[in-house]
This record gives structure tokens, sequence and C-alpha cells, in this order.
């Protein structure tokens, strides 16, 4: 099953890593390409100048293949789109929007298509638009997030009962043991964000990256659910949202609390105090910054350790 | 692995049913033990007589093991160890209060505790109560749930970290692929709560099993979070507290929306309009009602055929 990946992504390792705002770079997806897995340059944060910037530095340290991760919500989409295409972009994650958009002008140019969806109902309408492959991210996942509050757990059995297309698991996962059972529950293989964004390559600031790797426990939390429901880590501004919202505050109120530019100010910029943090769930689970590479290779590790261990198990043992 | 868990409990598999407030009487424990998991009696909605009538029941229909789950913050909670010691219980699952309250009282009287926790934190309480087993309860879960809001997938390995502790997975569990993913992310049995509360042998109506069977995904929330966090399913008294809380209502607002003996009305009694509906986001992926016995064959039948499937599974395939 892993196969399909590898297959259609020419990887190693059916390991993807999440194209994330602020994070993501050239940097981070040579290096996670180098290590085996898919490397993929998160445009959410980048004009259609600087993700071409991006693009040619990554083919100028590594040949192998790469993403990027385009949200359709974009401003300026139509330039993104003319960006990758003129770029010859292999692969394209596409998220926030329809899959109909815009699947068959990137496959038209041979580029493969991966939408993200968080419910077992846009995952038939990806299979009907004809995209190449699914990411099922889950509650878990860091920044924006699906309505449904549909935790990894429950979304990739029922995301795996309506498509045979080939299916990476996200949210929650940063360890082999995840992606092994992620594997178990259906999916070919993950997408891992968090784990990724606090390594040494993404271009996320210290003070954030030093910030996530000592969260607690219960320390993100899912709000803005009035606007785009989105994944919080502890801070000034999450406590601000909290407050807001506790009394009821309505989407207009959210929309001016938000206001434009925090994402970078707090991923980016390192102003934990004014910035808005977004990251998954999993990040308690890690503690030290690490290389890009050194994650991949872990998770394989982990993954082929877990294997072994499990592959004798009957109930009865 | 899961050795320790039939060891402890003298059970042939490690499949655990939840017990839960209106649904779990000596009919469904009895159908359960008797498939070879665990039957566990629901005191939350019992008198000391009842439950004492409900373990009686039971007895005169099997020998197998069984245990009674018990919330801490029962009203009389002093007559409830007095019923459960007096019945001479073998196991009680303990929640919703301190693991070292009630914990050596009933080991003195060779009773087996466990107790259900929502975070690693808790768990290493656990320990220093000094516990036989630890049941780790995410987000999915259906009715009251942890304010930490982790999932499954991220609490597992965090409470593994801290526990040497025979440890059973809850929340999002009706399948032996689920079962299997739990395993492998520490776990070394399950609890399952949705899916035995939709069988033929629970004791809840009806009509709310028939609306629990068309659930779509995204159709239970998490919801009076300020009172304590619960997991509803959609109906009238959802939708009011969703409006409630999205103007901002306080605890004291919520608490009198709440009222009493909903929970009753909605689960027991079927009424779909004013009654709480608690069960968890696992039962979008089931449609039909079965008997207790079949869905543990099914859960085990699952798993061995999943561990088959996947026990040769390397990276490169």
């Amino acid at each position: 099953m892993m196969n399909k990946i590898n297959e259609l992504f020419g990887t190693r390792y059916p390991v993807v890593q999440g194209g994330m705002a602020w994070c993501s770079g050239w940097r981070l997806a040579a290096a996670v390409s180098n290590a085996g897995g898919l490397g993929v340059i998160g445009a959410g944060s980048m004009t259609p100048a600087v993700l071409q910037e991006h693009v040619r530095r990554y083919r100028a340290v590594t040949n192998r293949p790469f993403g990027v991760n385009l949200p359709l919500t974009v401003r300026d989409i139509e330039d993104m789109v003319s960006a990758i295409i003129g770029e010859a972009v292999p692969i394209v994650f596409t998220s926030a929007g329809s899959p109909r958009a815009w699947t068959r002008i990137f496959q038209e140019r041979g580029i493969i298509v991966v939408h993200v969806v968080s419910s077992a109902r846009f995952a038939v309408k990806c299979e009907e638009a004809g995209v190449d492959a699914i990411v099922a991210e889950g509650f878990e996942a860091g920044g924006h997030n699906g309505r449904e509050e549909t935790t990894t757990l429950c979304l990739l059995p029922a995301i795996r009962r309506v498509t045979t297309l080939p299916l990476l698991a996200a949210g929650g996962i940063g360890t082999g043991e995840a992606m092994l059972a992620a594997r178990v529950l259906g999916a070919d293989g993950v997408q891992v964000g968090t784990r990724f964004a606090l390594t040494r390559e993404s271009s996320a600031h210290e003070n954030f990256k030093r910030l996530c790797l000592s969260l607690e426990e219960g320390e993100t939390r899912l709000l803005l659910k009035k606007l785009v429901p989105t994944r919080l880590a502890k801070g000034d501004f999450m406590t601000a949202v909290e407050e807001a919202e506790a009394r009821g505050a309505s989407a207009d109120e959210l929309r001016e609390l938000l206001g434009s530019g925090r994402a970078r100010a707090g991923i980016f910029e390192g102003d934990l105090s004014a910035g808005e943090l977004e990251i998954g769930q999993v990040a308690s689970l890690f503690r030290h910054e690490q290389g890009a590479a050194e994650v991949v290779e872990e998770i394989v590790a982990e993954y082929e350790r877990a294997l072994a261990r499990h592959a004798t198990w009957t109930l009865d043992d």
C-alpha cells in the first residue's frame, strides 16, 4: 500500500512534509526531500515572486521531487497558479477550497494534484474532481482546520470507505508509531507538519520553536470557529481570543481582533505576545529542535521497529 | 502486551465495554463478558439499590468477570462504594475525580481498580495512587470529556511515556483496525463505548440508537465546556446549547439550560427533542444495530485480519 505514495511522488518513504505558512521554504523542503521524504514549499505566506525564488533555490540544491502547498483562498490565486505552472512544479497540494477549481488546469500541464480534506464528503468531491491523491487532516492539526472536528482516528477509516485514492494521514502524526497506526487505519503514507515546523531548517522564528517545544498537553486549542477554525498555541493572543469567545464575540469582532499579519508576527518574527501562534496538538510530544533529515530517519526507524514488534501480536498472546 | 489486560481481568480478549449511564446494565455487560470481553455495569445512572440488583442479575446469567463504572462525582458515593464492596464486584472503573480517593479502600477488599484519565499528568497521579490499570480517553469519546481536548492519537503515546501500567485506549475506537492502531500507539487493550451503546442489549432507547446510527461526520460536538465538557449528538438540545454558547452564556445560564434528568430523557426515554444525547464521534462509522457478542466477534476478527495484512509492511514495499 505505501507503494502508492512512493510510486506517485517518486519518493523513497511515504513521508510528506506539510507545506506550512512561514515555516516551509526551500531549505526545509530540500532537507526533507534529500532524506527520502517529500519536501513541500508552503506558498500560503508567499507572493508569486517569492514562491518562484524558493522553487529556484530548491532546484539549485537538489533534483529530488518536491511539492508546493497552495491554499486556494490566497488573494493572488491566478498569479500563484501561473508561477507554479511556469516553474513546472511537479506536485501541488491544494487546500481550503473546491478541488474542482484548479485540478484539471494543473493536470493538463502534467502536475500531480493532491487535495487536503477534513471529511469523507469532501473526499468524494476530490474523487469526482479527479485529483491524484488525498490528504485527510484531523482535528489535531495546527493552523486552519475543518469544521467537523473529526479526529484523525475517526477520519481515516471514514475516508478509506469512500475512496481508493492514495491517502495521506495528517494531524497528530509526528512519530513512526503514529505512521504505522495511520497505515492500519487505511492511510498509504503520512503528512507531518508540526514536527517539521520545529526543525532547524524551518524558517519559523526561534522564539516560536522554543515555545512550541515546551508546550504541555492541552496548551493548543481549536479556536476562531466563527471565522475559520484554527488551532493556536498558548500565548497572549490565544488568551485574548478565548476571552472574546467566552463572552460571545461575533465573527466581526473576532475578525477585528485578529487583524492582519499576526501569523507572520508570531511564527516568522517570533513575537509571542501579539503574534498568532499556529501549531498542532502533537507538539507536546517533542522537546528538542532537530534537523529535518534526522526527523525523517527517526520516523522511518520508529516505524520499522514498531512493525517488527507488532507483527506477531495475536489477541491471545 | 495484550496479555496484561487479559491476565489482570481474566478475559479472553482485551476488549472492555465502557460503563455508560443509561446504556450498560447487566444485560449488555453479560453479553460482552460471555463473548470473551469485559462487560461493565454503568453505575452513573443508578442508585445503590439498582446497582445491587444489576450485579445480582448479571451473576444469575454468567459467572464471567465483570466491572462496575463509578463516576466519583455521584451524590451517594459512599453508599455506592458500600454496594460495590458488599456485592464483591471484582473490578471497578473509577472516573471524574481523584484516583487517591477510593483506590486503597477497594484494593484492600481485593477489588481491581482502573481509573479513567484524559492526560499524562493524571496518569502519573494514577500510578502514585497505586491503581491497577488506566483507561486513556481521548477527545473523540461521548459524554463527559477532558478539558485538554487531547485526541486518542496524541494521548496514548503521551501516557505510555509516563507509565508502564496496563493501558486501555478509549475514544474513537469501535473497530478491530482501531484496536490494532491503539496497540501500536502503546495501549494493551481497548475500551469501546459508543459501539456497544448502540447494540440490542444496550438499555438505551430505540429512538436514541436510531438517531446515533444515522449520524454523519461532524454531527457530534464537544460542548458545555464552561461546565463539564460533554460530547453531544445533534438535536434540539445540542442546538440550544450551541446557540447559548455562541452568545456567551455563562456557566450559570448553561447549568439552568441543562437542568436535570436530561440524559435520562434523551438516552433512556428516547426524547430526542428535550433530551441530552451523549455519544462518541465514532458513531458515524456505524449504521446498523447489532448484538453485543457480534460486535466483540467482529472487532476481534477485524483485528486479526488487520494484523495479518500489515505484518509484512515495510516502507519500501
